[in-house]
C-alpha cells in the first residue's frame, strides 16, 4: 500500500476496503467506518436519545494540545454534554485530500479512538470519501454523536435575571494555539490548545436544580456565548473583565497581533449559567475536578434590553459586540 | 448579504446565524442546521434503532436528474432502507467553500429538504462550516441517518447457493450523468443521473421471507456489491449479461470512452438477494412500481470460491475483478 492517500483510496474498490481494514477498523473495532455496513443497528437504551452533528475542518491538522481527531471527537461528545446527555455512540465521515500521509490519519483515527474510548462511547458508523489534491485541507472530518439525556431542562429560556455566569477555565487557548501552530507568525510560544472532553465538568453541575444552561464556547468564543445567552434568553449578560480567566502567554499573544481572547475559540471550556443561589456549589464542585481547577464566577445576568456588557477594571462598562467579521480564520 | 459565502460565514457569529436562518431554517424548519441548539432530543419509537453516515462530495455540483442536495438526502435514506428500516430523522453537516453563490447553495438544500420531506423525514441537527477558496470542492455535505427497523434478519451471512440476484433498474446512469455533466469530455447525451430514493422498493421487498439482503450499488457499481456479498457470504455470485440492464445511452458512452457500466455507480438503485422460490414475487413487486419498471433477475448464487463470474452472451464466462483503481474518480 501506498504512504499516501489516493483517489483510489476512494473508489469503492480494493484499496478502500485495504484502507478502512488498515486505519479504521484496526484503530475504532469492527464496526468502525465500515463500507461492508450500510446501517448499524443501536441498541436499546433506558432514556430519551440526544444527537447532535459537528464538521471539523481545522489547519493545522496536528497542533500543541490537540488535532483533527482529539478536537472532532470531544467537540461531539461536549455538544452532547453541555446539552445533559451522556455520548453513547458516534458516527465518523471522513473526507481525504489526495496525497494525506497516511501515517497522519493513522494519528488522527488513534487520537480520535482515545477520545470515544475515554468517554465510554462507540463508533458505530463510517464513511471515507477521498477529493483530489487541491479540493480538501488534508482531511475533514464529520462526526454525529448519539446520547442519553441524563439531565433534563437545559434550556436558554431558563436563564433569568439575578443568574451567575461560570466558565469552567481560561479561555482563548485554542484560538491562540491553532494561529502559532500555523507558522503564519513568527511567535512561538507555549500555547497549547485546552482541547478535552467536558464530560466530566457538565456531569459535575447535572445534578444541581440550579443550573439553567450551559454552552462550549468553541466557534467565536466566550463573548458570542455571551450573545447568543442575551439573545436566546432575552435577557443581559454582564462579564466582568478582571475575573475572566485568560492564561498569560495567551494574552500577550493576543496583544501582539491585536486578537481579544473573548472572540477565541475554546476546546475544553463549560460556559454555566446557574441560579445566584447555587453558584458558590456549582464553583466548588468544578474546582474539585482537575479540568475545573481554573473555574470562575464571571458575570451575571440582568433585566436590560437583550446585550452583552464588559465591566472594565477601572469601574467602565463597555458593550462587546456580536462577531462580524472574521477574528481567526478557519480554526475549527 | 453577499451573494456568495464568505469566511465569516463560518466564524460562529451574526453573518453565520443569518445564513443558517436564510438558507438552512428557511428550508428545513426550525430545528435544522442550527447553531443556538448543541443538541436535540429524538422523539421515542417503537422499534429498533439504526444508524448510517455518509459524505458527499460529488463534482459537479449539480447534474442532469439530481444534485449535492438530492444526492445525500437519497443516500443516507437509502442506506437504512436496504438495511431494512425506515428512515425518520438526520442531521446534516455541510462544508462551504469560501466564494460558493449562495443562490447554488440555496438550490442544493431546497433539494435535500424536498427528498427528506418525500421520504417522512425531518433534519433534527445541522452545522455549517466555511473552508478557504481552494480547500473545498464548493459544498460537501455530511448526513447520518437515524431510523427504525422494520425487517430483521437482512444479513449478507443469509446468502446461500441457489439463491437469486436481481437488481430494480438500469445500472450506471448515474455514473455517465456526472462524468458528461464535468464536460471533461465533448459528449452531450440523454443521460440523466438516477438519484432517488429506493424506499418504495425496499418496502416493497420487506415482507418477503425469502429476502436474504439489500444493497444500494453506489461506489463501485453493480460489480462491486456482486463482490461485497461473495466476500461477505463466501459464495460465487454469477450474473448473465444479456439480462443486465443498461441504457443504451449509458452504454454506447461506456463504449466510446472505455468504461465498463457494471462498475459505475448508480444512486437509485437496488440489488437484492432472494430465495430462487420468492424471486418471481419479488420481481413481480418490483415492476408494480414506477421505480421498479426495469428491474431484472440478473444472476444466481453459486457454491464456487467467493468471485464474480459474467456468462457472456455467447455462452462464455468470465471473471469480474474486483475494483482496483479508479475507473471514474470523484463521482460520489
Amino acid at each position: 500500500m501506498n504512504d499516501r492517500v489516493t483517489l483510489a483510496h476512494g473508489n469503492g474498490g480494493r484499496y478502500m476496503r485495504e484502507l478502512i481494514d488498515d486505519v479504521f477498523v484496526a484503530a475504532l473495532g469492527h464496526a468502525a467506518p465500515d463500507a461492508r455496513c450500510d446501517a448499524a443497528a443501536l441498541p436499546p437504551v433506558d432514556g430519551e436519545l440526544m444527537i447532535t452533528t459537528d464538521g471539523f475542518t481545522v489547519q493545522p491538522l496536528e497542533f500543541p494540545g490537540g488535532d483533527l481527531g482529539s478536537l472532532a471527537a470531544n467537540g461531539s461528545i461536549n455538544d452532547l454534554a453541555v446539552a445533559g446527555a451522556q455520548v453513547r455512540w458516534l458516527s465518523l465521515g471522513v473526507i481525504l485530500e489526495e496525497g494525506l500521509e497516511l501515517a497522519c490519519l493513522r494519528r488522527l483515527v488513534a487520537s480520535f479512538a482515545a477520545a470515544v474510548q475515554a468517554a465510554g462511547a462507540r463508533v458505530v458508523a463510517g464513511d471515507t470519501k477521498v477529493v483530489p489534491r487541491g479540493h480538501g485541507g488534508g482531511a475533514y472530518f464529520n462526526v454525529t454523536g448519539v446520547g442519553v439525556q441524563r439531565r433534563r431542562d437545559i434550556d436558554i429560556a431558563r436563564v433569568a435575571p439575578g443568574d451567575a455566569v461560570l466558565v469552567s477555565g481560561p479561555v482563548g487557548d485554542h484560538g491562540i494555539a491553532v494561529l502559532l501552530a500555523r507558522q503564519d507568525f513568527d511567535l512561538r510560544g507555549p500555547a497549547r490548545s485546552d482541547c478535552a472532553a467536558v464530560l466530566e465538568l457538565c456531569r459535575a453541575l447535572w445534578p444541581l436544580p440550579g443550573l439553567r444552561f450551559m454552552r462550549d464556547p468553541t466557534r467565536g468564543g466566550l463573548a458570542t456565548v455571551a450573545h447568543e445567552i442575551a439573545q436566546g434568553a432575552g435577557v443581559s449578560i454582564r462579564l466582568r473583565e478582571p475575573d475572566l480567566p485568560v492564561r498569560d502567554a495567551t494574552r500577550s499573544v493576543c496583544e501582539m497581533l491585536g486578537y481579544d481572547p473573548l472572540y477565541l475559540a475554546c476546546e475544553g471550556r463549560v460556559v454555566a449559567v446557574v441560579s445566584a443561589a447555587q453558584a458558590p456549589e456549582a464553583l466548588r464542585r468544578w474546582r474539585a475536578l482537575e479540568a475545573g481547577r481554573g473555574a470562575a464566577l464571571i458575570g451575571s445576568v440582568g433585566a436590560d434590553m437583550p446585550q452583552v456588557i464588559l465591566e472594565t477594571a477601572i469601574g467602565g462598562e463597555r458593550v462587546l459586540d456580536e462577531l462580524e467579521d472574521d477574528p481567526l480564520p478557519r480554526i475549527c
